[in-house]
């Protein structure tokens, strides 16, 4: 199976579809740009939903569902966002289909015309914010702190599985405060919420940052994303949080009576991650084996493998093995066909990322030992039976850590800090990574820069200090640095 | 509050869009026929959810993700399910909008017709079989037992809240097996699967049986229903588990080789649930004093009221009752609003169907006792401080109890065996409700009386007794009684 895969180095691009089919997350479908989520690749976004849904509702947000289609005009309320995301999407016209009067199969009915065409959401907050309008009335009304799961459509071009399809799954969130003040705060919070999620559940590291005006999303006034390094040393925007100003609540007259009874118009946020973050997982820490998992995602946490085939004796102690780790919370597969070979199995749940593997035969049950791989590091050890749980759980938080830890040192080594423009241009090309450069704060360089490099600026980061530079394009001044990269 | 739902008797269909409002539940958006589920109802909705999930998972299926759109084509290959499903539906025709050339807002671009139009799916079959057929190769790729949870497209020209609607939340589940009695017997299993659920979740009882030939799911050889009894007599189809035979795999050309290696056609199953269940539950338990919810499906188990507003020493107690409610997994809120008067408060917690309230005043504390009022029965009981965790959670059980039983209770006195046409009409218009009565098994018949009565056969059940009579209309010969009544 391992064999099959492209290595990295000849073609990056392909070994990450090739991971895709072969670790069987997902696949093409009969419908343009559309994916199909295998049933591993959807046991992957179970867990990532499970883990921000309980870090949503653990910040008071509760969960609501909003129509899938929007009404073409309402997407023309708010001026920047009909700009960015009325362009390409599924556009609704008519509501039944009749038989072909010509002959076989059906055809759109032109008596059965909508009087105004629907949109397929590409995002939520018109329809939303048009729903809030009726919610809220007063400032006790406030805040209103809503998320909804759901599917998303935008008519992209060129698709990649994960990365970018027509059809995506996703969770926005959506909401709605009485200050400035709060709504900043919210989007903070959930800012917070994305980058602790992605390093401490998926161990990939990311720059917290805000995005700049050109890079912000349609519609809001600041954008704060997260940024992780893939393994080809590009960019991927992990998830963004949005401090929507009052600009949504103008659009759709969403007003509510203030502790002195004065009407003011409600501020917001918005907020998503998608399913997106499978592609950053596997561009994060998998390798020409095929997909590596952090525990904490992995479907399947342990697989026990009888040595060489299953017969009753290894079931029995695999099965009490198991049991000691399902009681800790483990997830456990035992591999009970009997057809393979053990190498070949190897190799599968190589593939698939299951982070550890428990080889058990007739010898090491003698000699009261088990073989223990991780997937990690793929380094193997004969290990006492007694208390393997303890062992097996210690293991997989080294293996959570040491994938975050890897992570870290890879960017750590790819990421450059370069004053002048012919600099920039030599470690783009030659090392590529993330650059931390000083930028003028004008869309015009920021153009310019992505125009000649196709680099694009990822955030202004947080953690930025003040240091007084100039723009190495312009040569005007500048108080912090940037980061730059090229980005999927 | 609860002063303002139009009692039952006096209107149960206005009775019913009262709850949804009142209790928070739903309301219609600006997209005609498609609702905002709001946070309430999709709370309720989560823990359906979680409860088939989990029972989904422990009858072996997994879970995946299949595209939001079916090319048209797709939906003419399997004969009768076209008929069914082709006619009313979302049709997207278009991929792109642009600036009005004439003035303000969007048009459709003209140039960014389809080749082919997209249908929003109405239901999976198609793209899912479309897509196994890639999937199955031998009898070692089965069975394929596969769900789905997403949200479908109908284009309903009456619509109800929850209970039909353009666009829901569903499951569907699509399976493949390579023996036609394997494919039985999962339509079976889930057919179980969802009475069980119904009755022991829900506290909804229903008759399980197969439905006619006509009342069938379209391109299915067999449909097992579930069939619920409304408060008003009416019957609710509450989910819905079919035997397709090799129709779909016939339709988009799915074979296996078999262990002789010789191909076969593959033989399938679909079964689903809705956001429909919402509207059942509404229907089975509530009162004209708001929301009735079963403990098991209420997002909020048990709420505490200080009386008559909370103070230090209340919240005190309180907390400490709430720990020891939440250590036993009990979902408990503390009320510490200042403003609204406790009967306020009583009503509100009512409307919404809290199952237990806990009313907590300083005389209780002197007195180390605590007031409990229960949903459904009304009573209200001063139960003494000590081990009150225990209490309630025996108190929860007998609720979940009772709703069950008063709900059989209920139905029992609705339901009538009888024998002629005459009498079957007295019955129909005088007590409503279920009837049990025998039909010669033709749709000629079934049509008549459907036409007659607007009663429809709800179902073959399961466990008619084998009993020879004759059909109350043809007077032709009948071996078992089968359900009529006036459906949702």
């Amino acid at each position: 199976m391992a064999k099959e895969i492209t290595p990295k180095k000849e073609n990056y691009s392909q070994w990450y579809l090739d991971i895709v089919k072969k670790a069987g997350l997902a696949e093409n479908s009969a419908v343009r740009g559309c994916m199909v989520i295998k049933p591993y690749g959807y046991a992957i976004w179970e867990k990532i939903k499970d883990e921000l849904d309980r870090r949503f509702k653990e910040t008071g947000h509760q969960n609501a569902y909003f129509p899938l289609f929007i009404p073409k005009s309402f997407l023309s309320k708010e001026a920047d966002h009909v700009e960015g995301f009325a362009k390409e999407c599924a556009v609704v016209t008519h509501h039944r289909l009749m038989n072909n009067p010509n002959g076989s199969g059906v055809v759109v009915d032109p008596e059965a015309k909508l009087e105004e065409e629907l949109i397929v959401r590409p995002t939520s907050e018109t329809i939303i914010w048009n729903t809030y309008r009726d919610w809220i009335k007063s400032y006790r009304d406030l805040p209103l702190l809503i998320n909804q799961w759901a599917n998303v459509v935008r008519w992209e071009m060129r698709t990649r599985p994960f990365l970018r399809t027509a059809e995506f799954l996703w969770q926005e969130g959506h909401t709605a405060h009485s200050t400035s003040k709060e709504a900043m705060e919210e989007a903070k919070t959930i800012h917070d919420v994305y980058a602790d999620f992605a390093e401490s559940i998926m161990a990939m590291p990311v720059i917290k940052g805000a995005k700049s005006e050109s890079e912000r999303f349609a519609g809001a006034l600041e954008t704060y994303t997260i940024e992780a390094m893939m393994q080809d040393g590009k960019a991927l925007q992990a998830g963004t949080s949005h401090f929507l100003g009052q600009n949504f609540a103008k659009a759709f007259e969403v007003k509510f009576l203030n502790e002195n009874n004065k009407e003011e118009y409600v501020w917001a946020t918005s907020w998503g991650v998608s399913t997106r973050l499978i592609g950053a997982l596997i561009m994060t820490h998998s390798d020409d084996d095929g997909l590596v998992l952090p525990p904490k995602l992995a479907p399947i946490q342990v697989v026990i493998v009888p040595i060489p085939k299953p017969n009753e004796t290894l079931l029995e102690v695999a099965g009490k093995i198991a049991s000691s780790l399902r009681n800790k919370g483990i997830s456990v597969k035992i591999d009970t066909d009997r057809k393979k070979r053990p190498g070949f199995k190897f190799a599968e749940y190589e593939m698939m990322g299951v982070p550890v593997r428990l080889g058990l035969g007739m010898r090491d049950i003698e000699n009261n030992v088990i073989e223990v791989a991780r997937r990690d590091t793929k380094e193997k050890a004969s290990i006492p039976m007694d208390n393997i749980e303890n062992y097996v759980e210690n293991l997989l938080i080294e293996i959570q850590e040491n994938l975050l830890q890897k992570a870290k040192t890879f960017r750590e080594e790819r990421t450059s800090f370069v004053d002048t423009f012919d600099e920039f241009k030599e470690v783009l090309e030659n090392k590529g990574g993330f650059i931390y450069a000083h930028w003028d704060g004008t869309a015009e360089t920021e153009d310019k820069i992505k125009e000649l490099t196709k680099a694009t600026i990822r955030c202004i980061p947080n953690d930025a200090k003040e240091e007084n530079g100039v723009d190495m394009l312009s040569g005007k001044p500048s108080k912090r640095r940037v980061l730059f990269a090229k980005a999927y």
